[in-house]
Parts: C-alpha cells; structure tokens; sequence
C-alpha cells in the first residue's frame, strides 16, 4: 500500500481514503497494525481540530434520528461532521454498514459528512481504541465535528467520555421512570442532557422530564467546577432545539478553553490512552512469555485448588517473567 | 518473630494470635510481607471452612446492629464469628477501632467473636486483598462464619462479591425511593436482600419495600440460575427475622454445594485473585524499571502535547522494559 498517496489524499478530504486508513487501522494483521500505526505517526499532526462529541442513550431514544437531524443542522453551519460508532457488540456484516448508511440516510449522503459503523470484534477496549485512532483521522481529514455514538447500555460510555471533550446523553419524555433504568454513573459523565421527543404529545412529558431531570442534577457534583450541565428540550423529528444544543456545544467549548480545560483533558485522555495502552501490552507479553506459558496452567491449577495461595503464584509467575528473559 | 509459635497459636483458636498475623498480613514493610506471605502458605491448607458472606448497606440502614445481632444469633448455632470490615477510606486510629468495638460491644466481648476493622491506607484493592488474606486467616483460626462488612457506596461492593460466598444487602423500610440512592449494580450482586428496620411503627413500610423490591428483583437476571434472590424481613433491634435470614444462608449454601458452584466459585474467585496480584506487579515492575523511568516523564510529555501517538508510546516504553533488561 502506498502510504504517502494514502496519506495525502486523507489530508485533502477524500472520503475513500478516510474509510481506508480506518480499515487499515481495524485491521488486526501485524503487517496492517505496522503500517497504520506508520500512517498515524504520519498525520498525528494534523489532528486536534474537531469538536469530540460524545453522543449516548438508551435504545429507542431516537439517537440515529437525532444525529442525523443534528448532524445536518451543524452542517448548515458550515461544519464538516463525522458520526464514528461504538458497539462492542456489532457484528461487522455488509448489512450492518447498510443498517447504519441506511438509518442515518441524509446524512450518510451529504458531501459534508462521513459515517463509519463500529468495529466489530475483540474487547471493548480494542473498539475504543480504533474509535479513539478513527476520530483522530477523520478529524486530520478536515471534519471539525466528531460524534461518537455509543449504544447507552452502560459498558462503553465511560470509554467514551475518556476520549471525547464533551458527552451528550439523550433522553426520552418517559422521565422519571426513566432515570431509574439509565445508571447513574452515566448521567454524572453527561455534560449536556437533551430531551428528545419534545412534539405533539409529547411535548408536556418532555418539559416535565426536563424540569425532574433538572432537579435530579441538582444532586451531582458537577464534572467542572465552570460548567454546569443543562438539559435541553429537541425534536429531532421536527428539527426543533436543534440550534439550543449547538449553542449548549459552542458555549462548553468557549468555556472550557477560556478555563484552560479543553487541552488539560486533551492532555490527561492521551497520558490515560498510554497507560491502558501499556497495561495491555505488559500482559500480552506476561501471557506469551515462554516460561509463563509453559508453567502457567500447573500453577493456575494449585490456585483453582487453593494448595498455592494467589498472591504467591503471581511472585513466582513474575519471577519466570522478569528474571529468566532471554 | 516466631512464625511457627504464631502458626501454632493461631491454628489453636488464639484470638491474639489471629489479631497478630492480620496485622503482619497488613504491613507494607517488606520483611513483615514476605513473612506474611511464609506465614499464609503454611496456614492455607487450614483454610476453606467458612461461609463467607458479605454485607453491604448504605448508612443510616442498620449495618452495625444488624451484624451485633445476626452474629450473636449464629454463635447461639454453636458457630464462631468473625467480623472484617473493607472501607478503603478509614483511617486507623485508636478511635477507630474502639469504634468498631464499641458499637459491636456485645458480639466484640463474646469468646466466640472476633472483630476487625477496615486496614488503612492503599488503594481499593489493596485493602480488598489484605481482607481477603485477613479472611483466610480467620478461617485457618477456626472461624467457620466470616462476615465481611462494606460500606455500601458502591466502590467496594464488587470487590467484596469476589472474595465471598454469599452477598447480603441491608435494605431500610424506605424502599422505592431508596432503590435510586443504592446502584443497581449492587443489587444485581445480592444473593439476599434483607429489610432491616421491620418493627412498630415501620413494620407496614418494610413490607412494602418488601414486595417493591420483590417486584425489581424480577426484572433483575440472577447470577444463578439454581437460586433466586429472596427479600427477608427483619428487625436487628428486637431480634426479629434473623432465624430467616440464617436459613436462607444455610439454604444457599446447601443449593451451591449441590449443584457443585461452591468449589467453582472460590477456585475462580483465587484465579482472579491470581491475576489481579499479576497486574499490579506487573505495572510496579514497569514503572521501577530503570530505562522505564529514565524515560517515562520525556515520553509521557510528548504523549500530552500530541507529538507522540498513545499507542507508539506505548511501544517504544515496552521496548525500553522487555527489550533491555538486564
């Protein structure tokens, strides 16, 4: 592969080539892994300008329609916008990009837009991770709005936050019930909540899910001493507040980089990215160590057995590990 | 120190002996660990003979009266008792563990109890670990009912679920509204929900948390398919219902060992323990590695002003560590 051309054509936008550095880096072959990582070396530096929008909610919520209602409006304001999914449990199937081209249609359409589906497989740590290296280069591609979505069941959001500057959680008119399935720990990393649904109806439902959610805020501790989250009302079906939750984005933004945040979060998520990165790594090659391995199951087994205590065959596993490397 | 006096001493019930080894098994100096570690081996095989269960409740719901009760109604089964405390964010004083005594008076005094404060100090799972050894200690000194006690904010809950056979959660008479104050994670780790508080004047809202709490349970997957969590009621002030939750806990015990889940639980709760120790060596060794800390501050900089990709990072650290070593 040609990784300079790949790389040039990137940076000036092509939307092809986007699709195939991401593929090269989901690829799990060793050869792919070299060269993507070569590839984002290369254009690490043209990276750092988008807003990274983070984007949850339980399913039904409407999130596809959202985005795409959203995505289109921040388009009419001259922004170019890149939807990145997360969804550990998605199968990567032709259909499952058709699903995700077809829910989000107008959009996926739009000259001004780029749409990638999850990546499918491994752990969710492994989806994070390319998510995480995707948005970088979507974001060297010249988009300048990334929304990573999540599926808002509980397990990727906090993935999520840790690599975004701002994290929206999408709600429903059900209210307070609904506070009950969503968990807790999700709402404390939102830093703008939005009532979808807000028509017809609905619209009744969605002031009074606004004014309980609202309350309910009241009793977190805020992420930011500077910012305080709101809750907005929208409907993405009728394309209304659309505007309150750019303005919701624009003003975290300000905020945040007049305060010094925007890049002290930037700086902190990349030094954490290192440290999980390392974590993984350290006990790939624990695992694969020749010693380890040829010792490992015996050992485990007078675990299992409780003839070895744990914390005594992790020191004679370290030993094999650390002391007899070739 | 005489290890083979102390091993002795312990193994014959000594309850000053008990006190003695925990401690040593707390110390962090290192000729104190590695005689901790001697003296654990030797007493593993004496281990194994308790129920272990756990408890968790937030505060104000009673956990303190509860366990003064529950336990002295144990030890009225001709069984010996001991009480272990995870709350990594006690400090211990003198006033502390007279508070522990204090307000377990009755069951701290009773020749068949033994209580033990939260050990200060280190992460989470630091003291999650000196508990768990603390455990087996208790049992090697032929405690046959160890009761570990969390508090109930959600931090610690997970970490005592995998060092126990059984997890009991203390409910107020509250209910509903206090399903919101406690995580849904910590009841989904409930092997048995229990009112407290069912007397005079509370006793028709303990009911009704009661059938509330029946009726979320069922919403819940339970983590066996051979037992389905009960809610009990009972009253620690007056005695009341504590025969109830007793039996639940022998019926639990007998259901497990039936269906063979006992021994299965507690050899990959040791496993997991096993790898848990690995990780964390693993990362002091990385760190404590001298190219490794040479370089890590120079690296982790340009990992933080976006010169150096988190995962390239990564890479050339392991290098430094697995590459170079001595």
């Amino acid at each position: 592969m040609d990784l300079n051309q790949l790389s040039d054509d990137l940076k000036s936008g092509d939307r092809r080539a986007l699709a195939q550095a991401i593929t090269l880096i989901e690829s799990t072959r060793e050869d792919h892994q070299a060269e993507a990582q070569a590839l984002f070396t290369e254009l690490l530096p043209h990276t750092g300008n988008a807003v990274r929008i983070g984007i949850s909610g339980v399913p039904g919520v409407g999130k596809s329609t959202f985005i795409e209602s959203f995505g289109l409006h921040v388009i009419g304001k001259k922004h170019k916008v890149a939807v990145l999914a997360v969804d550990p449990s998605s199968k990567r199937t032709g259909g499952s990009i058709m699903g995700d081209k077809t829910r989000m249609g107008k959009l996926a359409n739009h000259p001004d837009a780029f749409i990638r589906p999850s990546p499918t497989g491994g752990t969710l740590g492994g989806v994070a991770r390319r998510t995480r290296e995707a948005m970088l280069l979507c974001e060297a591609a010249g988009y300048d709005v990334v929304m990573v979505e999540t599926v808002g069941v509980g397990q990727s959001e906090t993935e999520v936050a840790d690599m975004v500057d701002m994290f929206l959680l999408l709600l429903s008119p059900a209210g307070g019930d609904e506070l009950q399935g969503i968990k807790k720990g999700i709402v404390e990393l939102a830093d703008l909540l939005i009532v979808n649904k807000a028509d017809g109806d609905l619209l009744p439902a969605a002031k009074r899910a606004q004014a309980d959610y609202k309350a309910a805020l009241r009793l977190l501790t805020p992420a930011y001493g500077e910012w305080r989250p709101s809750v907005e009302l929208c409907s993405a079906l009728e394309g209304t507040g659309l505007d309150n939750v750019w303005q919701s984005v624009e003003s975290f933004t300000a905020t945040m980089k007049k305060v010094g945040m925007w890049d002290a979060k930037r700086a902190s998520q990349a030094v954490a990215w290192m440290w999980k990165e390392i974590r993984e790594r350290l006990q790939n090659a624990f695992s694969a160590h020749p010693h380890v391995a040829t010792q490992l199951a015996a050992i485990e087994k007078k675990v299992e057995n409780h003839i070895l205590a744990p914390a005594a065959a992790a020191q004679e596993l370290l030993g094999l590990f650390l002391g007899k490397k070739a």
